[in-house]
């Protein structure tokens, strides 16, 4: 085990928190750039609470609406003119995963030299990654992505619809305001998107990172156990705000370094949905729903002891012996149960995909991460021909 | 749950990563003030490689040698005066939790006008926290204490024989270097008493913070279920350094702020082992392990369910009903018997401690941690009977 880590962000949790967004950013900056999704802010009047709260500490506010699920590259360019011509001296991102990554790459674009494009792997040889970007104060309005407290994000370039990520020193936000209040009025379905996305970014580490993490092993464990023990009701009850809490701190935990640090691992089942969601219009958490119980299925057939622990620690199935594949199998199947009785898909075909465009999807995906060898980087690694495989058994 | 974090230490882990300290160091400084203890780093080599490590960056050193365990303040100010005399413009922590202790506030007594110990609650009205420190690199040699990557420090006061805490943000190191091979030559029952620290770390939080925490629940359960399966090897094999690598990162974990995030938790088992080893020259670690399972037993009576919960995650024993009492006395005595396993001491007699100053050792604790209620903050809150009813229990 040999790492480095640092995560400079400074986090407010708990409900209310939103009425110090003012105070946070007026650490950071005079004029801000204040980023959002499709409206659903405005309509539930957290817009109007973030700009009061802006307005009071004396921050004048530019305004950016509009940032599409699956951000696109376009709309990151208009968002860094905006706070350009404005004079903009840091980013508030208010919404989900799409509007804080976009966000991010948008504080980024003002310092970054050419091709934003070039910041991103997409299989070409030119990669610079930003190395000054605005402050950035987040303010997620949904428990998933994990992005309010990490140096990540995704962005979609809609001319070679390609899904690609950068993760920066300078894309961690100075603050992260995390009001589970915010997160009252998700749909259900929403909701239940967000909980298998948060889940989805520990199982990663935990069937692809190396051997020898044992304490990230647990803590991994930590967060799906409260994620499946508190996700069902905020599903069943939105206005439950002890819920709401605790599955966006199972979130944020999920996917702020906490859990992967020293795992090293790749995140092969993110890879093969954001092909999937670059081509069509679906929720990420959904898409992660049909991806990963069928590349679990895949995963158990190399490596059955590390899903027999999967089964064990989480279900209490007991293992006949360690790599035990009916145990590893049975586990599996009950996570997928569990996803179904969120209300999540776990085909293709509840999202509206059908087989035409495997193999494209399969190319996509090792166009973005691809291997020395040429595979996808997982446990195992994968070649063009098993993504199908796996896309063609979530059917 | 409510709470704000920030944790700015950039973690370098890993067997061998002490060869980057002169590195590390030149990112803040020019001149250190390099601070150790009683000699064994000199003895077996590791003050020499850190040395030569710093020399090789352009950095100077000056010594600062002969801290002891349970730091004293006049130590603090020697320290602090040879790095004022020399110009150091950096603080490296080459030790235990005694010298990284020693190392923060030496760092903050230097921009600190007045007495010192205005920085540590002990009975007197006035405190001041510090507000700036010098940059502060940590190298722990043992895994035990969680200094080398928060901003907490524990001092005693001679004079008073009162043993004290500080916490600041400016005493967080800019950079904790952990590497598990220096701690190859910890002696067993100092290893020992180091995994019953750490352990103590995330049980004081487990049983004394708030109501509604189930992340940090779990992640207390993972840090004691990794601590107590690679502990025994640790202490069976001191140069089993895949051992010593799980054991040091379970430690940093135990106190880094992840564990405990939200939970408010007062320290009560550590403040009553305070007292004794302020009075007395015993290990830490070793006076945790005696009043640690006596304090269980007497918090048992008051919230039988939370001892049933440790009882069943982190010993298997399955319960009659959440709060079944029988269930949590069970727990206890296997925890007590792990202690025991490690060669840890679980009774005062074995630390050469009678029962002649059980209302000293009371009064002290309640100098240093007294609630609005007068007792000492905790579940439940203790008065001085109840600190002599569990020390008394322990003789």
């Amino acid at each position: 085990m040999k790492f480095e880590f640092r995560n400079p962000t400074h986090l407010v949790f708990g409900a209310g928190s939103l009425s110090r967004l003012g105070e946070m950013v007026g650490a950071h900056g005079k004029k801000a750039l204040l980023v959002t999704g499709g409206g659903s802010v405005r309509r539930n009047g957290t817009f109007d609470r973030a700009v009061s709260s802006l307005k009071a500490s004396g921050i004048a506010v530019a305004e950016c609406s509009g940032v599409e699920p699956n951000p696109r590259l376009s709309t990151v360019q208009r968002g860094a003119e905006i706070a350009r011509r404005e004079g903009c001296d840091v980013v508030v991102a208010l919404g989900g995963g799409s509007v804080m990554d976009a966000s991010k790459v948008m504080a980024a674009a003002l310092f970054y030299e050419g091709d934003l494009w070039e910041m991103f792997p997409h299989g070409q040889a030119s990669r610079r990654l930003p190395e000054r970007a605005l402050p950035i104060v987040t303010v997620p309005t949904l428990a998933a992505t994990g992005s309010e407290m990490n140096g990540g994000a995704v962005i979609t370039d809609e001319k070679s619809t390609v899904k690609s990520f950068v993760t920066a020193r300078c894309l961690y936000p100075q603050t992260a305001i995390v009001d589970p209040e915010l997160t009252a009025n998700v749909p259900q379905d929403q909701t239940a998107y967000g909980i298998c996305d948060l889940i989805t970014h520990v199982t990663e580490s935990y069937f692809n990172g190396v051997d020898g993490t044992p304490l990230q092993d647990r803590f991994a464990e930590g967060v799906i156990l409260t994620a499946m023990e508190w996700g069902p009701k905020a599903v069943a009850d939105g206005l439950d705000i002890e819920a709401r809490a605790q599955v966006q701190w199972a979130s944020v935990v999920a996917l702020n370094g906490w859990v992967q640090i020293g795992t090293l691992s790749p995140y092969p089942v993110h890879m093969i949905e954001h092909s999937l969601s670059a081509h069509h219009d679906i929720a990420h958490g959904a898409g992660l729903a049909v991806v990963g119980p069928a590349w679990m299925r895949f995963a158990a057939k190399t490596r059955p002891e590390r899903f027999a622990q999967f089964s064990e620690r989480l279900f209490g199935l007991p293992l006949q012996r360690p790599e035990d594949a009916e145990a590893a199998a049975q586990g599996i199947d009950r996570f997928e149960a569990f996803l179904r009785s969120i209300g999540c898909p776990t085909r293709l075909s509840e999202v509206g995909i059908g087989g035409a465009l495997l193999e494209r999807y399969a190319k996509d995906t090792l166009l973005v991460a691809r291997g020395a060898d040429g595979r996808l980087p997982g446990r195992p690694a994968m070649s063009e021909k098993d993504i199908v495989e796996v896309l063609h058994s979530a059917l």
